[in-house]
């Protein structure tokens, strides 16, 4: 029997350390062959570069699709949609795949979820029925009415899913694979390498010895123009708090260009004696580094999910994980200096919280990876109402 | 206060008869303002040049985009409508609208979708809700999750979007506004038109006085490949009936060069001496078309829906039309000659049924246009559940 | 030393004949990988899925590649090129050809000559330099001016390229590669195969024994709205003649509509007791055909170039070959039927020339691949005056 | 008698600048409409908005086109000429234009130059015939070679463009537009307001009243590896003159990022307290920075044209201004240090030079208007030899 072809399209940076653990499941697999498409902001280098560290961690490229519209506004992000499907559409129809994969919920995801469904190919999709009440939550559940098979991540994902109208059959809670790369990182006592050394990065480098501050926060899509302001009121905050921190730059989305101004300009007319920025890191480091660190700042779904395994205090900004399950290790804040610095306070005299399975239980690549060899090749679905 | 402006995208024939009544309400309108945007297989001749009817029922054109890629597989399906994403985009940043609307489920609908969702415009969806067991409901369900307003055509397609997570408030059972059209046909008591005169098409001209089939039977997505033999099948039911018949050519779909040239070579080897091809014909004509006939045969939504209002007898024919709600018109058979005889046969016999409300009153276009000035512009939701 | 990597880019049925003997030289040539990508209408089964030609000979194809818009307005032409650069860009961007191989003049082939120059992939133009006084003379010279190596089909046209400002040294007269497929086409004695059975086709199957005439004559872009008057002076001309007649379908172009809806409707109104129409066949035995034949009509190029070689009389009519080369075995008319009766029954009397070896001596594939073997890889070049 | 319509496509700032009393002469022509198209670059924040520049000048805006695919690459570059197209396409078949105009030799530029020559429009060529030795030589002499009307700059652009085949009574030596610009600014006496305030920037605030250079230096396509290493040079010899030093940020191009990554990378480990750094500025101004600095250095094009009707002193660096026609301003030097050093001290020590009328006499706008007015609207040509 010849191996099933099954094409995982990589569109960023966050998505391709969510699903390494899948990606290593499948090539490993002996009855399925992996085609990997590397695709969109993965590869451009102001976004991290994703396509340098999967060719590192030795995994084959199918296909390379240049289709980011410059932009960075709400037009720009449609018609890189646009341009994914339709070279998308002959990367697939060359490649002939038996499943295609598509990861979570970004604009450009819906290019990979079209693009499969319309021409007849099953089509799975890892980590839908998430809600987050942004535009990512139109995207999300709109490509969960495309597809075929559902890796979620949580049994409350997984009930919004099958009420959806999806088969029950079909929606497998497989717990989130970033988990498990989380799940080496758990019993790490100290931190592996020197970040500076090894990521480089600009501003000044506190000493890390007696704990730190990770911040991350991305734009949130609907509100873009706000962006910058947000950005603001943490920057004021870590100013104010004045503690050693390490900051990464947000990923590309519309708005980037606001909370990258907003860091910029904050920079020129303040001194920040603590702080350190990083453009991005290898996944796994990232877990190391939240893993020793006293506190994650910021809007990240790393907060929710990997920190809740890892048992990393959390302190959330704003909407752009609202609703998502919590575990017992964040706190949820507004767009306010002050709320932020007292939770980043308080979080630091509680310490560490015990690790949750809320998202994963660390074995969820090999398990989508069995799944994928498994299940019936259909494309064929009806509303279970 | 400035009128609000209504952007809605066409693209197909049958889509714009559908909403033919919802444009001259929001054309008439005081407070609106309508930007129409012909696309796809709406300018394309050999798929019933949709805009020369547009322009002569006296509607102003904002824009035309060319957007079908050649192929009439799903490839090329898939490539229009990354290109109408692409495209409809840059439309829609030079127009600024206020509202898009987009009809029903044909697999371009998407790209207008994706542009005007991507882009922060609130998007209205017309006959959502509905269940037909092809790709077209995938295409369908995941409009629903992209869209804000939803002026559904039935009751059970209301309770079924309301079910996909949607907010009661903004699900509208309007009726379907076809039915607008059928409510002045059902007093009509005489064909008001010669089809031979107005429409030329080819074949013979059979006398229409004593009674005549009608034919419309399109291929069904997912079973592309099969279209040459569904249509072959229906083919031999109506040449072994040898009634007066009319039949029209498909629409374009994935598949259609299956039908096509299934009946192409049927009619090189059989003489058909009671049947006459058109390639389409004006919405209202079509109707009265329908309204003088003794039976409608084939998969078109027309059979289920505006045939209800005006009780004429339909026979649908296979899976395209499966699970819409069904008034008593209509009975069912498989991709069987015997059946479709038997079924053609026994509606002559029984004849018209009384007109049924289940998919509108008639008074749908205004509902919507009065909807559409009313609604809150917004664009921001989340799962009701 | 690694092979080089020629990635030849195929758009259309008759680019296909006219390169095939190149493709095999360069497949079979020691130092050479040939990497094919297929393109627009040569995908396409209405104009003749030159894919399955193709195929069918052996070669393997790289990429495959949808692109063409449909339409058959000006507008899609220029639609379908952009489309085509996008995509080809990604392809080139994968394949990392040394060199990329582009041919002869049609809208399209503009895609895979700016793709390639503007991604510094060195060039090679075949047939540049011709003269025809249409749209294909503008793509033409623009495409000399983008290509890094020329391989001209005559000395008249190499002079013309490099008075276009070329570097004398890379231009090439090395003959057209199809008349390397009429080489062992001239000693055959008799049609080695019965056309009907082999190719199918429409209409009459008059008796080819006496002599035939061949016609194919495809639209003339600039004049694309008189498609159908010109096509229609031909039929009624050949209607007029009423001998063994072979009529070849036009290839995809603006205007095909026109042509062939002229074609369909004379064919409805009027009985052709004596014309078969083929949709298209394979080069070499479309040469056998034209080898044995009286007359061929219309305005192919292969009436100027591979009929000059085979020396079979031609009656080229309008203004499609203008100032082309012609050898002495055509005939030049204007879109008159009386014209064009004189010159087919003129032709018909005269019988045969001698074999002209204006456009190439049957050896031009080789040439060929020995060249883009040799060539210094380079694409930095400036004018040369 | 219905107006022209004139469409002219802006893809960059600089080509603005360079069109801008074209587009004047135009809007008041009273036989003429102008249609303004913007896209690519000229839209975007981080290469100067050439839109805020045009809307504050009064210019309607007819479309705008978002088209630049992001990567900074040679792929990035070719599909954003393909998005172009497309666009452009659906742009010309909407505004109906009886002229396209494109400018100058940008690679997009080919976009325009496709779109409307296939569409069958009239095109106008804004500065063809010029030599430079890149690939931007490739894009002007194809578009010279798809455009009917010839607008050039200089007796020796239009000898060239005469010699590409192009019939001599469509070529016209009008001089560039851009020295339209130039001539008021010749008769300035002192600078005409205060760079700092106006336009920001970031660096040092140096005392412009005893004289000032001027830097501007683009990458060169065809070496894009090297940009970083070619102004690691510039910037070393200006960090060792010292002098009161205004430098502009580069356009977009392949290789834009090692250029900007180049002077971030300096300014982050060089104090340079005498040089200030701008991202834009509007023409009218730039040339009056110019006419009061002592020389500038770089490869802008502005050295070679307008600098010679000032008689600014220009320190022309590498192949980017290859072979076009210098007039007595310019010196040109290698990618050396010690030969930048050496000759912007000869430059100030010389001082200003005469006006010189070789790239035009400051009526170019008017000329070119009146062109557009009376050419005949032709599209069919052929080449002369």
């Amino acid at each position: 029997m010849p191996k099933r072809k099954i094409t995982v399209v990589i569109t960023a940076r966050p998505s391709y350390s969510r699903v390494k653990t899948v990606l290593s499941a499948i090539q490993n697999h002996p009855d399925l062959e992996l085609q990997l498409v590397v695709a969109a902001s993965a590869l451009l280098d102001r976004y991290g570069s994703a396509i340098n560290y999967i060719e590192k961690d030795g995994f084959a490229i199918a296909a390379r699709v240049f289709n980011v519209l410059e932009g960075e506004n709400l037009t720009a992000a449609a018609k890189t949609t646009g341009i994914g499907i339709l070279e998308l559409s002959t990367v697939f129809d060359n490649l002939k795949p038996d499943i295609v994969v598509t990861v979570a919920d970004r604009f450009e995801t819906m290019a990979t979820a079209i693009a499969a469904s319309y021409m007849n190919i099953p089509l799975a999709h890892i980590q839908g029925g998430e809600v987050t009440g942004n535009i990512d939550e139109k995207v999300r559940h709109a490509i969960t009415k495309l597809a075929d098979y559902h890796f979620v991540a949580s049994a409350s994902a997984q009930q919004r899913v099958i009420k959806l109208g999806e088969d029950p059959k079909m929606v497998f809670n497989t717990g989130c694979p970033s988990i498990d790369l989380a799940e080496e990182v758990l019993l790490s006592k100290m931190l592996p390498f020197n970040p500076y050394e090894k990521y480089g990065g600009v501003g000044a480098q506190p000493d890390l010895e007696k704990g730190y501050l990770v911040v991350m926060q991305h734009p949130v899509t609907i509100e873009y123009q706000d962006s910058r302001k947000h950005i603001e009121v943490t920057l004021e905050a870590i100013y104010k708090l004045n503690k050693p921190t390490l900051w990464f730059w947000p990923n590309v989305d519309a708005g980037a260009d606001g909370t990258s101004t907003g860091i910029r300009a904050f920079r020129e007319h303040h001194e920040l004696p603590n702080v350190h920025f990083f453009k991005n890191m290898e996944g796994v480091d990232f877990l190391h580094l939240l893993q020793h660190s006293d506190c994650l700042i910021g809007n990240s779904s790393v907060g929710i999910r990997e920190c809740a395994y890892l048992g990393v205090p959390v302190v959330n900004i704003g909407s752009r994980q609202n609703k998502r399950d919590r575990g017992g290790n964040s706190v949820d804040v507004e767009y306010s200096q002050q709320q932020i610095e007292e939770a980043v306070l308080q979080a630091i005299q509680t310490g560490k919280s015990g690790s949750s399975s809320l998202y994963g239980d660390g074995k969820s690549g090999h398990q989508i990876a069995e799944l994928l060899r498994q299940l019936p090749l259909q494309f064929h679905k009806t509303i279970m109402y």
